[in-house]
């Protein structure tokens, strides 16, 4: 399976030791940071900063995530990490991801994130106007054609 | 929601400081961690050690992994993890999850991962049979009626 | 070198897969989240939980670690993680650690962590004197001829 | 304090929300894992892969860190790290490091690690002949008035 690259935001990341387990890949819960560093920086290329969005008092925790993983990354292994906008709705927005081995551009894991809107208490709001706005553009620009995690 | 007691293991563990993050709630990447503790255990209680499988050149690599969030998990409460075995194939296993507040028994996360086995390179293989009897057993008295992930 | 037993609190844990790194040990910056875990329990034991001092306006960030490492720890070892005050001054404290294999009592690390009192925006203040009446009993109890880290 | 710049490899790095901790920074023991990324550049800086070396059967397991920190970084902020050898000996080298906030030059920690260099099994021996000596130039052309830890 070759990398698709879809519109959206692509970032690059070297696998850390720490990141490693015993099976000398790293370890699976560390693409959920990757992918967490993939949405900051799609967000930052649209002009919102997601610490910015925090300081208002409107957080966007994480309420399903789904990841596929296809092959093992390596310590110091460069990753790429594309990310793009796959749905957005009045109070949840959906980014997906895939994981490619920067060398050779095979695919180590696909994914999704569902995120749900919420004010500082956790009480689901919608997102703001703002934001949607400019979520709403990033997922137009989004093929149709994208891969399901 | 009231947690689900299905047959299998629970471990309750107490979340950590390293686990919160700025939102003041565990990190939702952390619940990959708790599971796979979970899965551990389930395991020991049906007397095979995961260390064990690993050292007859035998893995089990996380091949796909599902979570929904319901509620955030503050520092130092304590969580308790359900497990149980939802599916048995010849080549892979699907572990379930429910991780509740111990307090009050509200769920705060529900989730699967399938893992496939393999050998020391990476190479599907059948799950040895003892080991798969096992997963049977433990796939045998887990509920029909479990909550999806 | 055998474990010491200073008075104090003694927790155990076991080590995670996830805490593993290709060396097949617990990578040695978890060792920090285990010291944490044992501090936590400390306090808890001296009747302080360190989650109420926080919602009363107190931090008590790290200024420094040290740590000296022996032996490694394997996935699913249990560990034992031995936590005393060593110093208690008007806006530090500093917390000692001995870590140890549970099945053998064998030395698997040494360490410490001084802790520095500031307000909820970083400014160092004095420990709060309910506080610092506790550590300074917990420091009372600890030995004179505990290891250094 | 300003940073110093001493000779030696710099990286940067950005905070990862999953990095930081309820207190709002990036948790203390994540700047043990950017220390490791910044002697791995160095080391690449030099020509040497550590991913090589581990294939070679020589793993340097550190023995003893210390780190301190004086001001937090916040999720997002740009971090960088400089590193450079501080000591050399036949079974051990000492790393050292900076880590200062970007946008100003303010130094948010210092530390160092030594590690020890052992075969596969965890016995000390020499390190190989030819990393000692891009080690020992590495120590040489770092500053003799290079702040401690």
């Amino acid at each position: 399976m070759r990398a698709v690259e879809p519109p959206g935001s692509r970032i690059e990341l070297r696998v850390r030791y720490a990141e490693t387990d015993q099976m000398g890949r790293a370890h699976h819960m560390e693409y959920l940071a990757w992918f967490e560093l993939g949405r900051t920086e799609l967000l930052r290329s649209a002009g919102v900063a997601y610490a910015e969005i925090e300081k208002r008092g409107v957080m966007l925790p994480v309420a399903a995530v789904e990841v596929g993983y296809f092959k093992g990354a390596s310590y110091d292994e460069l990753v790429g990490i594309q990310t793009w906008v796959s749905e957005v709705r009045s109070r949840t927005v959906t980014f997906s991801y895939v994981a490619t081995r920067a060398a050779d551009a095979q695919v180590l894991a696909t994914g999704t994130t569902r995120l749900v809107c919420t004010d500082s208490r956790g009480k689901p709001i919608r997102i703001p106007e703002d934001v949607v706005e400019v979520l709403r553009a990033l997922a137009a620009a989004a093929p149709t054609d994208a891969p399901d995690a």
